[in-house]
């Protein structure tokens, strides 16, 4: 390409204080270097992580910063000893990146790499230290290793998914983060046996689609809890045969669930990241095979606390990260799973 | 047999009050009801539970009571109904049971009969709610369904477990409880893969016997828990490799274990009952693949606290009681597991 090798000037929405609104600038983006790609974002998404993190009311901030991490984008240039991706590739780059050479990466079960796993205090590259982004040559930040909110980002190899060249990357692009995590959180951790029951706490967009990976895995009870019944409606969409607003109880919501389902759900999937959903999402588990699977990012001062007798009583609890979807090896599979039911319709 | 069918008159010792010691006396036990066997127990050991139910602290008391659940016998006679059992088959008693028809029976993972699950607050046959021992016409309470301080006792069917007859009864009656609860929490729970790390906590016999499920599973290095170093060396002869006591760091054990392990043990063993010890056992998995198995029984107001992100980096927590053995099911072939062993030597 005529631009390989070149800084290449491009717009970008720059986050240059907490919580003041992005503005669009024209920055220069560095070409990338050994083990970098360079990409053309397509299309990208706003996470509710680009906003947390904007607001940088919890974490130190780090500006001027270019965020966005759920997009999708064509390959423009590769740096040294990129093999497995070339210009024109579509691609979605992943916040949370996978090396394959580390004991994570080598793991059937895990997928927090050592070397790419998430990092949201690292403002630049984990090859040289630097950022790609410039402004009259002073340096942008980068975001999770990504900052999709730029016409053209550079990227670790390992944090760049190559996928079918025939997705609409307009609809794909949201496969990278909240989608992959709830869809995972269900068929790769929860697997909710043929004909299980299922409560999902939170149907916000990650909940919706861990509704949809338990339709998938084949639950005929699915049960939608969330203290806002104007979910519930769309929440069917997505597979919710059933619903509970613990607001219409005075009962602690795991009682009422083990009311609704002789004794407990077979599996439930936390998506709010409130930890008291996280307690009542375990306790509503049936005894003798339960498993509940934390999803949610909890508050840094949150404490879980229960009983251990409901451990004893063969319950199970698990997290996921990205619902356990090894990045670059599964997010394609993930994409062919939508064309594949987009073909369907 | 000659005494089917008619009171037996046999010697028992009983506990006439909590704390007191037992009593040898003549008592008279009842024929087997409907799915009822009388068993002649040739040998019996003592677990702590007999010890703790018998010193009645931490619960209503019931006296007076025959104590007994880790035993070998040989069925005397059975009640209307039984097909599985006849006199003269060698059995183990257990204190938990398996009727074979409810949804924990029916489920491939859970062993917590609805019907017979271990009730320590239950001094009476479940089938007419009387007891089946008596001294003088006044009844005495039964154990956990088991009582085999008693030359002779009658149990549900669906808490006796047909053995092999050639099994020496004096050596497997320690089976039917602490030794199978260990065993079954490391080869049927943890699961360790070959060549993988385990932590066990708490080197009792029931820790003795998760390192050696740990061993026969196939882990490599099995690093023992304890405050009490007088039990390393035994520990080493049932697998145990390394050893830590935590008395000899000011570092909390987890980190301690992180740092032998290269960032934590691929699974953890909880033997001791002590909430500390959980909340360690589990803290101390590696993240993206680690899982803890909780098997000590805590106190009653015990509370497992943990930052919900130890959860979120893909660690699991998971209960086993009777190491998820079903006592029907599965105790003949732990009797053939020491069978084949004892061969082999």
């Amino acid at each position: 390409m005529a631009t390989a090798g070149k800084v290449i000037k491009c717009k970008a929405a720059v986050a240059w204080e907490a919580g003041k609104p992005l503005s669009m600038e024209e920055v220069e983006v560095a070409p990338p270097q050994a083990m970098e790609v360079r990409v053309k974002i397509l299309f990208t998404s706003l996470c509710h992580t680009d906003v947390y993190f904007w607001e940088a009311k919890g974490q130190t901030p780090m500006f001027p910063r270019i965020f966005g991490h759920e997009a999708g984008g064509i390959v423009e240039s590769v740096g040294e000893g990129v093999t497995e991706l070339a210009p024109g590739d579509h691609v979605l780059p992943v916040f949370t990146g996978e090396c394959k050479e580390c004991p994570h990466c080598k793991s059937a079960e895990s997928n927090m790499c050592d070397l790419l796993r998430i990092n949201t205090d690292r403002g630049v590259m984990i090859g040289d230290g630097k950022s790609r982004f410039s402004i009259d040559g002073k340096p942008i930040y980068h975001f999770v290793g990504t900052s999709t909110f730029s016409e053209y980002t550079v990227m670790h190899v390992g944090c760049v998914a190559k996928i079918n060249p025939e997705a609409p990357l307009d609809k794909v692009c949201v496969l990278s983060c909240g989608i992959s995590t709830g869809l995972g959180a269900s068929i790769n951790v929860a697997k909710p046996p043929k004909g299980s029951t299922v409560a999902i706490f939170g149907l916000g967009a990650v909940g919706l689609a861990a509704a949809e990976g338990a339709r998938i895995a084949g639950a005929s009870r699915i049960i939608g809890v969330d203290l806002n019944a104007s979910r519930f409606e769309e929440a069917r969409k997505f597979g919710c045969t059933e619903f509970v607003n613990p607001k219409d109880h005075t009962k602690p919501v795991q009682q009422v669930l083990a009311e609704m389902t002789n004794g407990g759900v077979d599996r439930s999937v936390e998506c709010t990241g409130n930890v008291n959903a996280m307690i009542q999402a375990f306790e509503c588990v049936h005894d003798g095979w339960g498993v509940a699977v934390l999803v949610g990012v909890p508050h840094k001062d949150a404490e879980f606390k229960t009983h251990p007798m409901n451990f004893l009583n063969e319950r199970t609890l698990k997290g996921t990260f990205f619902g356990n979807f090894k990045p670059r090896t599964d997010l394609p599979n993930v994409v062919e799973m939508y064309m594949r039911k987009a073909n369907l319709n």
